[in-house]
């Protein structure tokens, strides 16, 4: 029952810069799933029915963070690391007489089993996948060729990094579709909601790439100016990686223990919208001071300053 | 599905005045019954598991508090108030690599239904019944027959409020046995460990008792110094009442959902201990400035100071 990882919770509490008050850009994108997602659940739900006699059904949500959206009139488990902040999921949870359901917390990384075997009807997952169990091998040490230099993503600039980045998501892929397929009954249903690259499009292309690819540039901005070492930043680089379409496809196909039943590409209801400065740093200041607090600590102070700078400078 | 309950939580974190480390006096009675609890849930279980069939067993521990006892190779079930300071409790679990159990945390008061019907086998409390789920009515209100005057716990001095508080025990036990026969199994197993007076024996008798009169005789030298006013001082009592031993038996009975299989009094491994001061204070500092805090809030930085003032003089 091995669920080690290394674990990046989103800003917990509920300040201005905690996450629960800067997730509207994943919420939009969960949000507009939301009458598709529910058909799909009460469809599988019915037949499940048919089959087993159960009225009880179980969903769990795997990387629920703190403030995810709710399910109605099942018990629900909400997933994430034991460092996650389960104290304001629970406390901004509707009271148990405005809801239909029961709720649980379920302490552990995704990345390993976190529920006994056949208890979940219905698996959910949602912006949590490009997070891999940790900075992939090799890739923060000078004298591998997969060192990734000063950069802090796989921008592809360095082909044994970005293979190494490839590998580590096709090993936490399989684990964590591994875990499911034992948590989860058979004939149950595991949604799968996130971003990953149109085939052919690297991460650098991306707004949120070269959104990463800017904060790395302020950390070598930071370094030369003395703030950080050489050292910290040559051994920095987040768990990060969005797969291509076609290989997230082909990893789940390679694993076998679920049939696709449904693959599509959605817009993203912010796509055409002009997201502005405060916007982009609050929405990244609660996805990163935590992954930057850990290795850079003394850094965090000067981290939402600098933020502000670089967008300034960069928008 | 309402759980509307006033909430005390424990002193919740790591530092030196938490539960976490201020709870060795219930966790000595806990540990004491350890083989004999655990012989009695493993012939429960392997009754149900000839029964039924099931390879996984869920255990649920009703008012969990931070740092509980815990059980191995099952489903366990860590039950509090939305407000208990889940946080601590996961992030100080064996990691699940060294445990044999999935471990989930239920946010609700256990005064009102928290999981799915007939979804546990085992239900445990430690050290929880004995507090209420509210201050019972009119005890605080000054133009009731029931009103408590300046006393903050059911000294039995004054009738009508004794009587309160046995009301508001049977409802609350009543409650409390209702959602639980719901909860656990049919052949389940529920385990009720606490404290409870041997019959005959009032409150204000025993040394627990003595301690809080104690904290409220204090707080009435705080009244007379002015540092709290005579209303604030009139309107306070604590949620606790601890049933004599029959009358806990009857309202069992009474109810109707379990039958008694054993029902026993214990020694406390430590009667016949000397506590010290600094651990008496320390242990009903964990357990009571939360609902100090509560009511008198600027008080709370006074506690320390005068609980040790108190037990200079007392003990």
């Amino acid at each position: 029952m091995s669920t080690s990882s290394q674990s990046y919770p989103m800003s917990g509490g509920e300040d201005l810069h905690s996450y629960i008050h800067n997730s509207s850009y994943q919420k939009a994108a969960i949000d507009s799933l939301q009458e598709k997602r529910r058909l799909y659940i009460l469809e599988k739900i019915d037949l499940l029915s048919l089959k087993t006699g159960l009225s009880t059904f179980t969903i769990a949500d795997f990387g629920c963070s703190v403030g995810p959206n709710t399910f109605h009139a099942f018990l629900v488990c909400f997933n994430d690391q034991p460092n996650n902040d389960f104290n304001t999921l629970f406390r901004t949870q509707p009271p148990s007489s405005e809801r239909e359901y029961f709720s649980v917390g379920v302490p552990g990384s995704f990345y390993g089993r976190v529920l006994p075997r056949n208890s979940i009807h219905v698996g959910h997952t949602s912006y949590t996948i490009h997070w891999l169990s940790k900075v992939p091998e090799h890739v923060c040490e000078k004298k591998s060729p997969a060192w990734n230099k000063k950069y802090i993503q796989c921008n592809n600039l360095i082909e044994e990094a970005a293979k190494a980045y490839k590998i580590q998501f096709t090993k936490d892929m399989s684990t964590f579709l591994e875990a499911r397929a034992a948590e989860i009954v058979p004939g149950g249903l595991m949604i799968l909601q996130g971003q990953c690259l149109p085939d052919g499009v690297l991460m650098s292309e991306t707004w949120e790439g070269i959104v990463i690819d800017t904060i790395g540039d302020c950390l070598m901005d930071m370094e030369k100016s003395e703030l950080i070492s050489e050292e910290k930043l040559e051994s920095f680089s987040v768990p990060i990686y969005f797969p291509q379409f076609s290989e997230l496809k082909g990893e789940i196909e390679q694993n076998g223990s679920f049939a696709i039943e449904l693959m599509q590409t959605i817009s993203h209801p912010f796509q055409d919208m002009h997201l502005t400065n405060d916007f982009t740093t609050s929405t990244f200041r609660a996805i990163f001071s935590s992954v930057i607090e850990k290795h850079l600590l003394s850094f965090l102070a000067d981290l939402r300053f600098f933020c502000l700078q670089i967008f300034q400078i960069f928008i």
